[in-house]
């Protein structure tokens, strides 16, 4: 089977998610493991990190949590098939950049998967929709606890699981929640929310992890620290503070549609304005429209529009995904302008943003 | 009665002009005269400037064309008046500004208009929708003839009619005509024109004249020189000039539909969206959108909706149109809020451009 053939459809992972939150757009905790007396993947030679990578595979493969699931070494994978992974967060840039000796095995939901041979041995992770820290911790959890009793993981009783990197050293978990914060990047408050979250020791980057741009409003927030606090602590901590910006990020939208309606109605209403009629748009402007186009469906001036719809365009508009329905290698230029018809027929159904009360009847110098 | 009025209404002129030429959206004659013996308007003292224009404004009153004119004293014109006449092009700018001494008669149907103390004595004009420049001659020559047998013109067998500025000495003729070139615009071939006319001895300015912006794609091409070839070679000459802008424009259109049909579709249907859906909107971004949105109707990308209506926003949404239809002062602000309240309800019947053959099917990754 073909990974494309395994993927959930765009429209139904769109269906799946959209209705989990309106601000948290995902969760996810990954854990870092390293196998004892085995040289880091980064040091080790090719045909150890072969063997690795198989016996690993092999540990992952028999868990009860993957029945059903795909897994393949990234030299066997397609470049544009990685790019998708990439671009649904199942796989990091850097370990769709790999080839032999490494691989990566996704479950069949969708919400569990285990890169193989990335930076560490393993870099495992559960990805929810919506705001289930917990939940996606537990899931981990299990998953890590089932493959400790299958592998001998390099771990210190004095400094807990070792790791390539240091800044993972200790619980190697990285909890993180990707948010939505339109109204806090129009009101211009968001490098202050940014500043203050830096200073609790957490991380806040743009979409596709560190040093990527914030396109369409999306952040990251997430733990820089894996040492001296239990991971339970650190999944509750991180979900304080995301509970914290998303009502900062309430609180701006309420201000901002009371002290300037028509600024919020005219950003959305040129951005639906945009989508829905443009010919030529490139994935970055349509990301950045669409982060409207669903604050516009949160405040309520799409009646019967579901966000789900904004899920799937934001997920199919983006190069691979775009690029996979169709047989021909695209150039941009043509893939700007396959997503703005994709685009425009999506919208083709779903009316003008609901105006506020209407303007007086026009009425010109020279009527009496 | 009051100037607004007289004046017909923007819905009635502009129902009036529209269907008149897709490209040609004005012809204009105008003629400068001065009285023999009198002082020019800019040298005259304010009592003899007074006199003059009295004077002047009983002998254009009493043409047979001016029946049931509207004439007023600039002083006794409010500024809000003064400048729908400018923005109308039936007085300059400069003459605006004016105050006692200088004023204006303006037929009924607003076709002809006999500024009175700008920098010359008399500058009349005759106005017409479309391409009409022979029949804008005539009109404002007869009017011309027949205020000749009423005033003594400073006259000069050498130099023929004596202006206050050199360059209108001899004929006192102005021959324009205002062309919407948003094919040659889009296609950068417009400044080419523009060298080329300029080589004939042509002049090509923006929508409000001298030094102004070329807002809306909109162009006026007039001649230079008033001296050494008569009236109607003058008028004639300008004429196949504009013939020859036509079918560039023409041109450089079926070059782009053929060449680059979606970067046509694309700058139309933004224009559409953002005119159909904004909330804030500047009078220069209305008219540059309201530009394509009339390039489009011509184009044939909105079946049934008339030019009328571009023709009609065009007017209404400039600044001092926008402001008569609310009785409180409007800052800038506030008419940027109504401007784009009236241009949405106006375009709530248009439907989006009428798009090229439609895009596969959605499909997506993990669909079988």
């Amino acid at each position: 089977m073909k990974l494309s053939e395994f993927l959930t459809s765009a429209e139904e992972l769109a269906r799946r998610n959209a209705p989990a939150h309106p601000i948290v757009m995902s969760s996810r905790v990954r854990l870092a493991r390293n196998l004892r007396g085995t040289t880091f993947p980064g040091w080790a030679k090719k045909p150890d990190r072969i063997k690795t990578c198989e016996k690993i595979q092999a540990a992952v493969e028999s868990l009860p949590q993957m029945t059903g699931a795909f897994s393949q070494s990234m030299d066997a994978l397609p470049a544009l098939e990685k790019q998708i992974l990439v671009e649904r967060h199942l796989v990091s840039r850097e370990h769709a950049a790999k080839g032999a000796g490494s691989s990566f095995v996704l479950s069949r939901d969708e919400t569990l998967c285990v890169m193989i041979n990335e930076e560490d041995h393993l870099r495992m992770q559960s990805l929810r929709p919506g705001l289930q820290l917990s939940e996606a911790w537990r899931a981990i959890d299990e998953v890590d606890s089932a493959l400790e009793k299958r592998l001998d993981y390099a771990f210190s009783p004095e400094l807990g699981y070792l790791t390539a990197c240091p800044t993972n050293l200790g619980t190697g978990i990285r909890v993180s929640a990707m948010l939505h914060l339109p109204g806090l990047v129009l009101a211009e408050q968001v490098n202050q929310i940014i500043q203050a979250v830096n200073k609790l020791g957490l991380a806040v980057r743009g979409l596709y992890g560190e040093n990527t741009e914030a396109l369409g409003n999306l952040f990251q927030v997430s733990n820089q620290m894996t040492l001296g606090e239990s991971e339970a602590a650190l999944v509750e901590k991180l979900g304080k503070v995301v509970t914290q910006i998303i009502e900062q990020e309430e609180n701006s939208r309420a201000v901002l549609l009371e002290k300037k309606p028509k600024v919020v109605f005219n950003h959305i209403g040129r951005a639906y304005g945009i989508l829905a009629s443009a010919h030529i748009i490139s994935s970055k402007e349509a990301m950045n429209l669409l982060s409207l186009l669903r604050l516009g469906i949160d405040l309520g001036l799409f009646p019967g529009v579901p966000l789900a719809l904004v899920e799937e365009l934001f997920l199919v508009t983006q190069p691979a995904h775009l690029q996979f329905r169709f047989a021909d290698k695209l150039s941009a230029d043509e893939r700007d302008i396959l997503r703005a018809d994709m685009i425009r027929e999506r919208l083709r159904t779903v009316n003008r943003p609901q105006p506020p009360p209407a303007a007086p009847p026009l009425d010109n110098p020279g009527e009496t």
